[in-house]
């Protein structure tokens, strides 16, 4: 507790909080932020609040709005000094949210929540949700540095993202049109995307305590030759925004899941209507060798493991089977994985086929 | 770090994230949603987004995005077990940023992350939200509620916001019109609303560490009779929205600076060209008695409390002095508080009169 010795009046600054260091740094959040601006953003104006012209060349507008953290990823990427990477994931973790209902995402803005994450450390976010943002055609269009003595731990933090997307509503994708005989395409994952850290965590022993830092960090950075790579680079890889693989072919799309916490079975069925089911084929995408590596150290079920990760599929898409060529030959990275099957009784919404 | 002993295969329940209790309280989110919905709401689809029908109605639409946390209110809250009262406070901050462009909100999303705050907790701050966002006319379009084990400490959370208004384009208030002779008013606050806990906990000695927290809990609830009532009553009353009594006067507004952190000193200058300054009148709006209250206990000055606390002014409206009867017509509780000036050199931007 700070106090107020020696007569010295207390301030601000002596608790944590300093304001000239706040002003300082959101004028470089402005430099970075103009990496990804777009003709909409109204600028100079708006400074309590973002303001994106959206004017009249929509017909019949949806705005298409999804928060999402990075999750306790965070405590991987402090460890090893990785901010941008993190920048990434929550914008494109976001994006792909919006993607599922078929919309362009607009506008983006991120939340940064610490104790003590040093200005440089606050300032490499923001860099990577700008270059995360730009590479989508999403605007930065603001965010929030909030400074919490006392309620983060030293080098912990949140990293929180918001999007806007924009779908004409005859455009939205929502599931409806999907039925029995639809082929089931998938995207693959490059990893663990932003899901399922705590499990791996403790699965590989990265404790992240204070006392054992320094072994994480060695550990996080030797080359594994089980995965051809460090395990920092296995496990802080940032999440894949499909946006720009599938723009050319959202015309085709009768229903899309994003797979993040809870993995095909929680994910999937978000797309279906009831008495349809998801039947996948084994073995029809790769396995990203992070998986295995992490069931093995920890002694993980396969059936788990299906629950927790996305193993190797980062969305799965339903398509009639009369545009599955169509769609394929508009996204050649898109593999048929399964169809969707009438369900009845105790039949699983989401199995092998 | 958990283990995985006795050949027991390791799950993620066990490091602490229960994924079915997540469908469980998703399911309870959903119930409290509704209480705050608008028409546009495209219920039964977006699962992984919301989906917000803005339809033709609007000319040339401006999209006003703005996020916010409730800062470390929340660890006040979280003694004395005030959940719903943070949920106003994330809702109604958001919604004056947006206020300030001129815009009405539309839509709102929640962010909650803990490590263990029960599930009673979480929707207690959603049935807060919910109401919030009720009573300013907007949706409370989705959320997400992370589980972080490790990142936040025991009864420790974040709580952030993310609300989306609209404006027509040629409704935006932006400051650009403020001139020399415009007339400032004010629009009272009920108290700190979500800026300057840090400090305040200081001042009060609200340690709020393990061991202290019988006697801080006791502190908080004990009647204090320089306030009238309770701290806990005066600290955690929520943060104002303005919406309601601002809607009918927005055409008359030039500028309006909402004051959070930094308090007159860096919000004003916000909605002030450059050249322009703000001369306030001493004792031209009531200071509520916890402000003088945090002082005296803290031994803080009385420009530091200026530079941190709304001191008891929780918007700053610039009008036109021939609108200015007009506006107060419309808005009674509105105060003159003051006028825009030209300043030059080193003439500060914020003064008193």
């Amino acid at each position: 507790m700070p106090s107020n010795e020696g007569g010295r009046p207390l301030t601000y600054a002596d608790v944590g909080v300093d304001l000239e260091a706040r002003r300082k740094i959101v004028k470089r959040y402005g430099a970075v932020a103009k990496r990804a601006s777009r003709p909409e953003v109204l600028a100079g104006i708006g400074p309590f609040a973002g303001l994106f012209a959206l004017g009249s060349k929509y017909r019949d507008p949806v705005i298409v709005a999804s928060t999402d953290s990075v999750g306790t990823k965070v405590k991987l990427a402090a460890l090893v000094g990785r901010y941008a990477a993190l920048g990434h994931d929550v914008v494109n973790q976001s994006v792909n949210d919006a993607l599922t209902c078929g919309a362009e995402p607009l506008l983006f803005l991120d939340y940064i929540a610490s104790a003590d994450l040093t200005a440089d450390a606050k300032v490499a976010l923001v860099e990577g949700v700008a270059d995360a943002c730009a590479a989508v055609g999403c605007a930065l269009l603001g965010g929030e540095t909030a400074d919490m003595p006392g309620l983060y731990a030293p080098a912990d933090f949140d990293l929180v993202g918001f999007v806007v997307g924009v779908v004409e509503r005859d455009a939205v994708i929502d599931g409806t049109a999907v039925a029995a005989g639809d082929l089931l395409f998938g995207l693959p994952s490059n990893g663990l995307h932003t899901n399922g850290y705590a499990l791996a965590r403790a699965a590989l022993g990265l404790a992240l305590e204070t006392g054992a830092r320094a072994a994480d960090r060695e550990r996080l950075e030797r080359d594994e030759p089980a995965l051809g790579e460090t395990l920092a680079d296995a496990l802080l890889r940032p999440h894949r925004a499909y946006c720009t693989e599938l723009k050319v072919a959202l015309h085709l799309i009768k229903g899309m899941a994003h797979i993040t916490a809870g993995g095909l079975e929680e994910n999937v069925p978000r797309m279906l209507a009831a008495g349809l089911g998801a039947r996948f084929r084994r073995g029809a995408w790769p396995l990203p060798p992070i998986f295995p590596f992490i069931q093995a150290a920890g002694g993980i079920d396969e059936a788990e493991m299906y629950r927790v990760f996305n193993m190797g599929l980062g969305l799965a898409i339903a398509v009639a089977p009369a545009d599955g060529a169509a769609f394929q030959a508009l996204v050649p990275e898109a593999l048929e994985v399964g169809t969707v099957v009438d369900i009845k009784g105790a039949d699983p919404t989401v199995a092998w086929a």
